[in-house]
């Protein structure tokens, strides 16, 4: 399949799961949010459950390259702007239901081995990335040399899956968790001899 | 319906969840997880989703039951055995799959009332016990007096919800997550002075 065409099938099924959620949505919603007809799309998946796969390495993809953009030098800086990109204070209009619909995805995960691998894959190189600027950090004495890079990470995973349930289940403020994650990370992470501490927190 | 009938009645959808999940449940798994027979369920019920409304209220009140039941004085000991209720290190044989249908079901809160007001419920009651032993611990001088009671119990429920969501979607090892939550409450929270710091530690 020609990448423009992979490409709009993806954009088309990030507005059909934002319009029908998860579990009623079906191969002809997805058709008809693109130029394609149904029919080209069963050609190209088994089904809904193998585009959903796709689509999910297709996110997968789009966060890395908005990692990779990340322009920062310094740890802390670096630090925040993963959480940034991790953990979206989105506001667009369709976000909600997009928010419902992953969860739902997620909630199937147990069920669908596609599923739970890309979600696994998304995990690992994101715990990789916290810990790698957490090393980074430590190395240079702007971070807390108490910090535990490995579990630090996984703690940090943990906080952005439980903003992103309670967001999508409890309809909870996400930015007023992405600040106690923030608050988490000043207090315990960056050294409070880090001339980094201060300006971060006034911005 | 007479109270020991409701009761064997949410033991039986309890089972029956934990055979079959929750997509897939019919009331017909749960009545034949019980004494009664199909029509009973449907003459107290309209139906499998306000059952599973009553199924959240009873595990609300067992919470609370359990939660009552703590008989800890001192504020440290009873922030640990209040973690220890909310996010229990369950090694029973139908546990994983049982976590995996309260995914599927908080991930049906956004279009169920039902479920959200009760999932909410349970959230007000679990943020208000925190809130309430932070503050008795931070007056006591057993915990950090710059610990912000509202905040420290709102990230507490989140990071317990980004453990529950790990743990079912992805399968990531529920005693490492709470391990952390620890680490971090003995961190930020128990205060250094405190004299109960080495000894929770040690336990």
């Amino acid at each position: 399949m020609p990448e423009e065409t992979t490409d709009e099938l993806m954009h088309a099924t990030y507005r059909a799961l934002c319009k029908h959620g998860y579990a009623s949505l079906t191969m002809r919603d997805i058709a008809d949010e693109s130029s394609k007809c149904k029919a080209t799309l069963h050609y190209h998946f088994d089904g809904k459950r193998d585009l959903l796969v796709s689509f999910l390495e297709f996110l997968n993809e789009r966060f890395t390259r908005k990692i990779a953009a990340i322009d920062a030098d310094d740890p802390t800086t670096r630090l925040f702007a993963l959480l940034d990109v991790a953990c979206p204070d989105d506001e667009a209009d369709d976000s909600d239901m997009f928010q419902t619909a992953m969860l739902e995805l997620t909630a199937q995960a147990p069920y669908e081995t596609g599923y739970r691998d890309r979600l696994r894959e998304f995990e690992t190189y994101l715990t990789g990335e916290f810990e790698s600027v957490l090393r980074t950090g430590i190395d240079a004495g702007v971070f807390d040399d108490g910090v535990d890079p490995e579990r630090t990470a996984e703690f940090l995973l943990t906080t952005i899956n439980g903003t992103q349930t309670r967001r999508a289940a409890v309809g909870h403020d996400a930015a007023e968790m992405r600040q106690m994650i923030y608050d988490y990370v000043e207090t315990t992470v960056v050294s409070d001899e880090s001339p980094r501490r201060t300006e971060v927190h006034a911005e």
